[in-house]
């Protein structure tokens, strides 16, 4: 059988299969070091009652020949779908239609498997440091061409840092589409309602298609910040969308999560004409997706419960106070610690301009704390360093802490 | 944006979604006609009591900080995994490492994302009639060439048919790929050990994958057929394997499923050299999915117990009398019905040779009863029907009674 190349010869590990192996290492050597773990993105809060209660409700359901449900409807079911087409968009004056909305497992799934809309030889962006799989599931494709110096050949990487203020310099050349992740996934950093109608313009002058992944938008603390791209001017007609429960209501291992394609959204052919990629993600969901856990989906309509919605306040509230202690811990360091506001990520430079790789093994040997180091998520990333506010408050105190004096001690 | 245009250009639309178009306008035009529905391959008996009830625990465990779950191992808990290894694979004599099984949230899923391990321009074989979605994913992918005249340029077609005994001929020339489904989905038919030792045997001297989709396994009824692709010999080196709890355990609406990648199991790169389709597919899933939900995972496992599976063995049986009550009816009727013993399809031929959709037009207005023309599976469909045994006992009895006097009208 001749394999896919591009996949058969990926660079290293997934970034956190990575960290894993490090932690393990770690812990094989030094038995019982308390660790303090704050690389991974996960949450760490226990799921919402009300969430849980409808999730089990509708399992029970399931047992009586009234309540149980087979193959749901394509998209998703009525019910979820309403409420977020009413919660999540027409609240903030975003109308869409419910056939513009995808119901799917993981918005990880979703960014990953959007690039089947696009060309062969589509040219891709991405702002740099990014989550990596925007950039994996394109290279697997082999739209990325071959891998060198630790470069995809083809793919047009946008630097976000200190310096600019993490708003990329867009690219006077035309790409086909442009991955942004807001708030963002590593540095945390949100875009004014200005810069980001900049960006759409700027697709929409080039005809760029933009993939907007608002995962963490639930974290936005300023009425002003656009949580969703179609808050902006022209944005149906060049963004695709992704959102989910899992950082929002804590689903990480309950899996929902959606995808909004505008009807308007146009490609053109190769072979010349346009095609509505609305209509083509439909197709690819319906051939190559079963769609998502019904009693799962019936969680995910709890969340816009009154109770859900204030157990889920809370612990967003709960990990947004986790973030600013380890930004306060950090704000006089040298570090430059920046998001951590409307984001549950703080990113920051790491002390004496050591590598992330090595700043990563330090703080393991010294603090016993795990972040993640900015080279996993690309060149841009070098010499910068996540840490994440999913922890629990007195491990974000006792990390906090930790973290001032390992780096004090540099 | 330049899209992929052989997404953009897929010929119609997916079967089941034109069967529910053709159903909803049948239904607009005689509202209240009493319908029974052996069209799509859904299940209709309620979740059973055991595994509802696994669900549910698992939902309300995730509101205790110790019951959490967040993020799953990649490729699935070990709780499940050891279940399977044990149940499926070790109680029939074939042992497999954890490391070889990946949970995912559906057979579709799995199956339509396995071609992503393939070169693009990889030789693929199915038989014909086929489950639609191994076609569409490597037509999406550009690998099939262009649709002309109901067939796909470069997809080398098998037919199974009455004359042949459902039993392929295997082609002389080498395939890269061939995806074999056992029992069979549309024609409920099986293969014997030796006939499916022969498929094993003839892709290890060709260098053939053989993707080998065993979602209706537990619909056979004689121990002497295998359950396992890996029951044969040789298996392991050739063959990738997919299950589902979908018809096993009524899991449609809940979402779990399984495959099995052997580390055995190798493939040939272009620039040279063999690549591990176990470390393709393990880098594949650690870096475009996020597993899948831990109550669900908790649900699957339960399907073990054995109240689960006394249950679950009184669904299958009830299914399996319906099978055959449809059997019966279509017996002396010249439509040839085959499958309906190991699995929960009946396929026939239809009546004076009518087409498969005339057949579904004409079902449909004189006995109210759909069913699924034979060409939604392909060519080799054609003349042919399926109809389904996930109805009631009540409506599978007035289906046979209506479909005989149908039949005998012509």
């Amino acid at each position: 059988m001749r394999v896919n190349d591009h996949l058969a010869t990926m660079p290293a590990g997934y970034l956190f299969a990575e960290i894993a192996k490090r932690v393990r290492d770690h812990e094989a050597a030094h038995p019982g070091s308390p660790l303090i773990r704050m690389g991974i993105g996960d949450v760490t809060l226990p799921l919402a009652g009300a969430v849980a209660k409808a999730l089990a409700e509708a399992a029970m359901d399931m047992t009586t020949p009234e309540g149980f449900h087979g193959y749901g409807p394509e998209g998703g079911y009525r019910f979820l779908k309403e409420l977020i087409l009413r919660h999540d968009y027409a609240a903030r004056g975003v109308h869409l239609e419910e056939d513009e909305l995808f119901i799917t497992d993981g918005a990880k799934t979703d960014t990953a498997a959007l690039q089947e809309l696009f060309a062969p030889d589509a040219l891709i962006a991405v702002t740099d440091p990014v989550y990596p799989v925007y950039v994996d599931a394109n290279a697997m494709a082999g739209r990325l061409g071959a891998y060198q110096d630790g470069r995809w050949q083809r793919l047009v990487t946008l630097p976000v840092t200190h310096e600019n203020g993490f708003m990329p310099q867009l690219p006077r050349h035309r790409v086909d589409a442009l991955y942004l992740c807001l708030p963002n996934n590593p540095t945390g950093t949100v875009l004014t309602r200005t810069q980001l109608q900049a960006i759409v313009d700027w697709a929409r002058e080039k005809g760029t298609l933009l993939i907007f992944d608002a995962a963490y938008k639930a974290f936005i603390q300023d009425p002003d910040i656009p949580q969703s791209i179609y808050e902006l001017e022209g944005a149906r007609e060049v963004a695709i969308e992704c959102c989910s429960f899992s950082k929002t209501a804590g689903f990480t291992g309950v899996r929902c999560a959606w995808t909004v394609v505008p009807r308007q959204l146009m490609g053109r052919m190769a072979k010349g004409g346009d095609a509505s990629l609305n209509a083509m993600w439909k197709r690819r969901l319906g051939s190559k997706f079963n769609g998502v856990s019904y009693p799962v989906q019936r969680a995910a309509a709890a969340v816009y419960s009154p109770e859900g919605q204030g157990q889920i306040r809370q612990a967003l509230a709960y990990y947004q106070q986790n973030a600013a202690l380890l930004l306060k811990a950090l704000s006089d360091t040298g570090c430059e610690p920046v998001g951590g506001v409307h984001a549950p990520y703080v990113w920051m430079k790491t002390p004496g301009g050591m590598s992330g790789w090595a700043f990563f093994d330090y703080l393991l040997r010294e603090a016993q704390v795990v972040g993640t180091p900015g080279e996993g998520f690309g060149q841009g990333g070098a010499g910068c360093f996540r840490l994440t506010a999913f922890s629990t408050l007195e491990h974000t105190r006792e990390a906090a802490a930790r973290l001032r004096a390992a780096i004090n001690k540099l």
